[in-house]
């Protein structure tokens, strides 16, 4: 058993946002809780701090014009999947064989519609894909060549596989796969192989949630291996009370049914959302061998971003439209 | 909007249960939620509740030798997909390509270790292969291709796609294809098309629990959808409090996290079994449209049965060791 350090960083921002009616706007984002601080450069941080700030902007600007929490997630999430520093969209991660293959999945709050796809490889932009999954056909999830089939005839753009790779992520297989044969000279035990994924919720001025979560999955990942980021109530889960989009070891969050677990605590037990996040979390993964984080969203307003990891790529915009961004734990407070 | 009937049918046991332990043994199966009344014949009904009482033959000799519920969940299921009345394994329904998709889940509730696996075409017994991703694997859920290279890794029984056709699916996948093309012509509305997945539930003689689901998803599918049953949390879940299996319309199942919820309200809300899965299956998923049933077994020996169709193919025995099986509404207190 390696060290869990289960490292408390849960955040309660109580809102005040008369300007923009009783409760919002609110976009939270995530890019992953894969963050290995000792890895980390001045330029790798600056690149991803912009990127967090150019998906909040982009999803904020859907909430202030009145447009539906389910635009702003969408919107969020298509410019992290766009940007390779992340392992969504462009700049996943390669499965065992050399190939990218995406899953995402997309929950409005208010209706309980949800979307879902998995291992997809020519799909620009998987959240595009889950959202027409749940807006055009009368099925929630959908995977591999099906997927990709349903895509042609929704019109979603595809592109070629060789568009996803990025050397980095190429060199990570490499890494994995000498690794694997080799397990004792691996520097992490693997533990990180599988993070990087993005997510986004959003809280709009109706007062209605949505939640959002596309990834790459697991450096190295074999057998068609689908994690939580498509699981409805594992990676992703919104209802009327309280959004939750989900980055660790998937694992670990399906058998947790992680999402949807912090949602019925906070609707069923009348928890506050950074106490039911954080027992998720931090206290019930771990409990099982797993890691990672969460981002969380109350209908409330209410933010949580609990992680267990050296750190995870997230950001918010609350009531006064500031935009917030913050990697480390140490961060929660002050933003960027 | 077709008229929705909602039947509300729970069984409550409380079991006596002195000469097995504490708390049980109790082995809980269902063949599927869609039964026809009109369409049923005294030789389809005989038909069924012989395989209902073989399959919790089969699982309660396990549990009665000591065996863990995991052992009797994968024993009674696999009795239900070799036998060709029941939509799962052989017998299952056709996709809209003319093939046999087969998805299967199996969580033990101690651990919450759980095995899934979505459109297979060459494995036996979906329940055995969900078992070695389990067992075997660092993976919970593997889809397609991938799945079934698995499986031949596992040294999982592996069969011609042939062997899962019968006329009377094939039969079914021509008429969903004609009412397809003239849907006022559709006699059922196509709500029945999805039913008959099967599943088990045991509370072995150590006190813990374990869920097992597999189907052969809807008529007429594409895509390669995945329905609820192996969507751990939506058609199949187990803790330590609680196990369900749930078969139905998957789409709100897993909208819902059907199987989640149900324990979920068991264990935050203390609510009893039958009110939680009475919640769950017959208000909460029938408000969003949607209908079916699920089987629910609490750590105490409570057994929960409610579906809101004209009947459920069911069966159960308790710690008397007498087997009980039924089908509609009316039958659930005498049993057979």
């Amino acid at each position: 058993m390696r060290l869990r350090r289960v490292i408390s960083s849960v955040l309660l921002l109580a809102l005040t946002s008369a300007a923009q009616g009783e409760t919002g706007p609110v976009l939270v984002i995530h890019g992953g809780a894969g963050v290995i601080r000792s890895s980390m450069t001045p330029a790798i941080e600056a690149d991803v701090r912009k990127a967090l700030r150019n998906a909040l902007q982009a999803g904020y600007a859907k909430l202030e014009s009145g447009q539906p929490a389910l635009e702003a997630v969408a919107a969020a999430v298509v410019v992290l999947e766009n940007d390779p520093n992340f392992n969504a969209g462009k700049g996943a991660v390669f499965a065992h064989d050399g190939k990218n293959k995406l899953d995402a999945s997309i929950m409005d709050g208010k209706s309980r519609r949800a979307g879902a796809i998995a291992g997809v490889e020519t799909v620009r932009n998987p959240i595009l894909l889950a959202r027409a999954v749940m807006e055009e056909s009368p099925f929630v999830m959908l995977a591999g060549k099906g997927a990709e089939d349903f895509a042609k005839q929704a019109g979603i753009t595809l592109v070629q596989p060789s568009y996803f790779r990025t050397e980095r992520r190429w060199q990570q297989l490499q890494k994995a796969l000498a690794d694997e044969k080799n397990p004792q000279a691996s520097t992490d035990g693997g533990t990180h192989k599988h993070f990087g994924t993005v997510g986004a919720l959003a809280l709009d001025k109706q007062g209605n949630l949505a939640a959002g979560t596309s990834t790459g999955g697991m450096t190295n990942k074999r057998y068609d291996r689908i994690g939580d980021s498509p699981v409805i109530g594992a990676g992703t889960y919104a209802d009327g009370h309280c959004a939750v989009s989900a980055t660790g070891w998937g694992e670990f969050y399906i058998r947790t049914v992680a999402a949807h677990s912090i949602c019925m605590r906070v609707e069923l037990l009348k928890q506050p959302l950074a106490e039911a996040a954080e027992y998720v979390i931090n206290k019930d993964i771990p409990t099982l061998g797993g890691d990672g984080g969460a981002i969380a969203l109350g209908a409330d307003g209410t933010i949580a971003m609990p992680f267990n990891t050296d750190g995870m790529f997230r950001g918010w915009v609350a009531g006064d439209g500031v935009v917030h961004v913050a990697i480390y734990p140490d961060e929660d407070e002050s933003g960027e």
